[in-house]
């Protein structure tokens, strides 16, 4: 199945992702791609955070982040089995979010009080020895944070191929502070030399047989106090990791303000593209026109589409299975938003909305000098009955009226002021707004 | 004057103050607070927020995020002079925004090529030995960054004594990754101990004369390429500095996720309080009344506070002084929003809005079984151009028409509705919605 095809919305967006043809390519010729697997630590408590919440179930417009680095994880279509290891009492919770959010190949082992330990429950859970287990060793691991839910499919594939290789593989980041050590009397000892030295992120990923070893020997106190796999690997296996440079957005959610750094990437992702819906056929033919130019000066840097509902549907279905989470619908004047029930139909239809919010904004002109405002006005006011229920289905729904006056400079400025509240609405994608109808 | 007078909103809020007599608590027995001036080395280019705006000059709310820093500072009113040391490009642009958003005791001097020459040119300025220079010579300096504009006083005021004590003093907090050093081969050479190990974050503070010394005699080569103050003033002053334990709103906005978080945490900050205006005379008292009760109930983590438009209008010239950003006018059935105009007219008078934007809900409470909706709408749109107007500074005005029907449960539905929308308003302070009638 091709990436964002029908019924299968999760793997192929927003993020980059890397076709069959790059992965060989970035493969050492001759070599073979190797199994691969991912466990994925999920057992923390999250004290940092400030709330009672552990980080990884905190929720990032409604959907708790683990889901995301779930998502981000099966984008990389080769990654065979990800295990995801928690907390007995959270297991519940965990088998809630794989079903409600339709992660696949993902199975659950549980933590145990530090992270090292809760890692090698998860390779213990991928050596598939136990009966009825599906699991089966992998040659290479990865181990990713839950809390890290930005990572890319390309840096996965360089730790995964370095891995394979040199046995170990790690992503790094350069140092944002200094790096000092205390004295005993909470003074300055030294600081470290920045440039010389990184910060160790994630993921990073092992030959299995190297990172079980290094679990299986290590000591009581590695494994209650240590924090870096890649250090195990060294002092149990011999094995120098390779390093690899990663992107800033490998940064783990560790603080409240971090939660906030995720929304804001999170919807800016989901922002990138507006599919403007109209009826090429209808006398909004012309109007449309005019609003696709104004949102394509005025949003510059987003990608405006626009396609038609007739033509049995294609174009429409072909922008929801490309993923796109904004839609602005003109409404004809005289069908009384049909074309809004037409696309909701098949927002609803689709299941696009599982992950993210969809932003439908339904549009209509009125000629304000013909017809008086408050005249239309109750007409419209059944949008907001509608629009209550479609929030519980995560589409946020809401009208724009747009006054479409004779005087052309007038029509220039209300069309840039629809630009202006589309934009609002689809950066901010509040849902306290659905059902409300605005004017431009 | 006291912190939160008029004419003076800088200083007090949001964030903790220190008072007069905090500060002589904290302050050891019989030892007397020293002078304390301030560098703020605003020299940098950015490079890492992958923007072309130099970080410090990238807004926020609008406003350029030096200006949050420089609040921070001044909010401290027992540090003498703040001297910013910029490019010479960007003297012009630094002068603005000193003037727009009247920060005082502040001075510029001109950057070096490397963040070690800046600061120690913003030294030099501090010595005063120029002809016409109004600084002097401060016993204690503050270093810090103009990228951190959450600092609070108490962890500044904790630097400075234990550098009056120790010579040198600095904030740092625990690392959130394993810190690794790499071999010249890319590979991992050893991971440090986390435990044994800080970040060091700013503020640091010095005796003038140690951090001074330690400039005058360092090497080029420290004046090129070293990182850490503290380190200056240990190699060459044989100065231990004493590290204070910081909080995590120290961070450095260093990426662009950082910029989104400071805008959230600044729109939480200011979002705090909701001040409720009405007149307590009128027939909408009961309605008023009944409207806190719900925003009570529904926005649990917001303090609410009501105030009389009569008085004088002396309870809203209190919240004003206090500097609430959030203002929800209760306007009579009878009198055009008369107190939403009112209110207006000190909002403007007060200055208030000229560090972050006030967001005005203006309120009307309609009968919408005997009137018909559509019949009041249009004498509300004059709400729309007087937005436009008042969108210029700073304050964002829309207007909330609340359906009052007899049906009580209905009512609390409406209402319930309302404080779900003016929470969104207050929450995205979102300039693109300013004018929009919203219905609950």
């Amino acid at each position: 199945m091709e990436p964002g095809a029908a019924g299968d919305c999760r793997p192929a967006k927003p993020g980059p992702c890397v076709s069959g043809a790059a992965l060989e390519a970035s493969a050492e010729p001759g070599s073979r791609m190797p199994t691969v697997a991912a466990v994925l630590p999920a057992g923390g408590c999250g004290e940092r955070m400030g709330v009672r919440t552990p980080k990884q179930f905190c929720p990032i417009l409604e959907r708790p982040l683990i889901s995301y680095t779930l998502q981000a994880l099966e984008r990389a279509r080769w990654v065979k089995d990800i295990v995801v290891v928690v907390t007995a009492e959270n297991q519940g919770a965990m088998e809630s979010i794989i079903r409600k959010y339709r992660h696949a190949r993902v199975s659950l082992a549980e933590a145990g009080v530090t992270r090292h330990r809760s890692i090698f429950n998860g390779l213990k859970a991928l050596v598939g020895d136990k009966p009825g287990c599906e699991l089966s060793k992998p040659e290479v691991v990865i181990i990713h944070d839950a809390v890290r839910p930005f990572m890319d499919e390309d840096v996965l594939l360089q730790v995964v191929l370095a891995a394979k290789e040199h046995g170990a593989a790690g992503a790094m980041r350069p140092l944002v502070s200094t790096v000092i050590r205390a004295s005993a009397d909470g003074c300055l000892d030294h600081s470290l030399e920045r440039a010389a030295h990184r910060a160790s992120e994630m993921p990073q990923a092992f030959r299995f047989d190297v990172i079980y070893k290094a679990y299986q020997q290590c000591s009581e106190y590695d494994l209650d106090f240590g924090t870096e796999c890649l250090q195990l690997a060294l002092k149990y296996c011999d094995t120098k990791a390779k390093l690899v440079e990663g992107s800033p957005d490998l940064w783990k959610v560790t603080y409240r303000r971090d939660l906030s750094a995720a929304e804001s990437i999170i919807k800016e992702r989901i922002s990138q593209e507006i599919c403007l819906v109209m009826d090429t056929k209808e006398e909004t033919a012309h109007e449309g026109h005019v609003l696709e130019e104004v949102l394509k000066k005025e949003l510059s840097n987003v990608k405006i589409m626009s396609g038609a509902m007739s033509h049995g549907n294609q174009d429409i279905q072909q922008f929801i299975f490309a993923q796109c989470y904004n839609y602005v619908c003109l409404n004809s004047r005289n069908a009384d938003f049909h074309e809004t029930q037409q696309l909701l139909k098949m927002l609803q239809d689709s299941n696009l909305s599982i992950l993210y919010p969809v932003v439908v904004v339904s549009v209509y002109f009125l000629d304000c000098q013909a017809v008086p405002l408050s005249q239309k006005l109750e007409s419209l006011m059944w949008i907001r009955e509608l629009a209550k229920e479609l929030k519980n289905r995560n589409i946020l729904l809401s009208c724009l009226l747009i006054c479409y006056p004779q005087d052309e400079q007038k029509l220039q400025e209300n069309l840039k002021q629809a630009a202006i509240i589309i934009t609002a609405l689809i950066k901010d994608r509040n849902p306290g707004l659905v059902g409300q109808l605005l004017v431009a």
